[in-house]
């Protein structure tokens, strides 16, 4: 078994944006040389998330962001004295980790799915880690 | 160590629905042999999630799909064209994967967790993978 | 390779409350011996959830908890007869599990992050396993 940690860095550039980086991972995980396992992303920040939907229509990112949006509005009852509470409650809801499996070599997603990092308080130069952890090929 | 992967597919009959899979998933991992790990639950869709909760009053469920149906209801500000933009976004709040504890040889849930598939764009034909990562029995 | 699986037990004292359990994570993480892998918390319950955020200004845990209230709150339109559906719609948006990398011998968080054990439906006596999987120090 092995296990390899794999760093990514994210320079997002709006308040509110999710950056696909489906491919980012998925050469990190080739890089680990791990052919059977999971492979697992976290973000090191606490106005941020990651999570898995669809990559074709960039509509759908609009329309999740949209929502968070109003279900956590920028004016509303807060009292973090930083003004960015809306970011922090956003995190929770959508989730600092992802886990996948790792079959073949190759990261297990669906026909529609991609890998976003959620930024909620941004821009900022983002952190995410990448571990993989399983059998290597032989 | 030992990594399997095992698929299971589920036949959902409505839009919106919970599919209680604990007990498919209890037999994977029984199959794996794994004895102490980890067991990780990842859907292959972008309008499908995965969560646990509470397996005795099928309220329970009608009350989380009602609620996620008030939050982002059907007909809201969404420019996806294919009509399932809340579909997506549940998705996202759900969450698509869960990892759960694998201890002598079982699933190590509490006494009232059971594990539910959950379709937000049915009915469909849907697959899951679940990966059991451990220590073998000897 | 090497998994460890170590109990928490947590005491609430509040119908819905906030736990910061980072260091008693910290210490598991630590008596495991693990040097390099992933470190897996899942709760046991279905009216609770563990998250990361800010463990800097306690408005944080503040905030989200009054947001999830206003989001899901206490009188609303649920027919799970205990009269705590609320508590478990939180408990599945928030989530059961948070999985995060061990590098070094260290949970790998960001700077302001810390991990909480979320009470929804307290007060109450309550267990979270910390399962650490990976290589063990030479």
């Amino acid at each position: 078994m092995s296990v390899a940690h794999l760093g990514i860095r994210i320079e997002t550039t709006k308040k509110t944006q999710t950056v696909d980086i489906t491919e980012r991972v998925a050469e990190k995980v080739k890089g680990s040389r791990v052919r059977d396992g999971i492979c697992v992303i976290t973000v090191a920040h606490t106005t941020a998330a990651v999570f898995v939907n669809e990559n074709a229509d960039p509509d759908v990112q609009r329309d999740l962001l949209a929502t968070l949006g109003r279900l956590v509005p920028d004016d509303g009852d807060y009292r973090h004295a930083e003004g960015n509470a809306p970011a922090h409650i956003k995190s929770v809801l959508v989730g600092g980790d992802v886990t996948l499996a790792v079959r073949d070599g190759e990261l297990d997603l669906g026909r529609w799915q991609g890998i976003y990092f959620a930024e909620f308080d941004g821009p900022r130069t983002r952190n995410a880690t990448v571990t993989v952890i399983g059998d290597r090929a032989g």
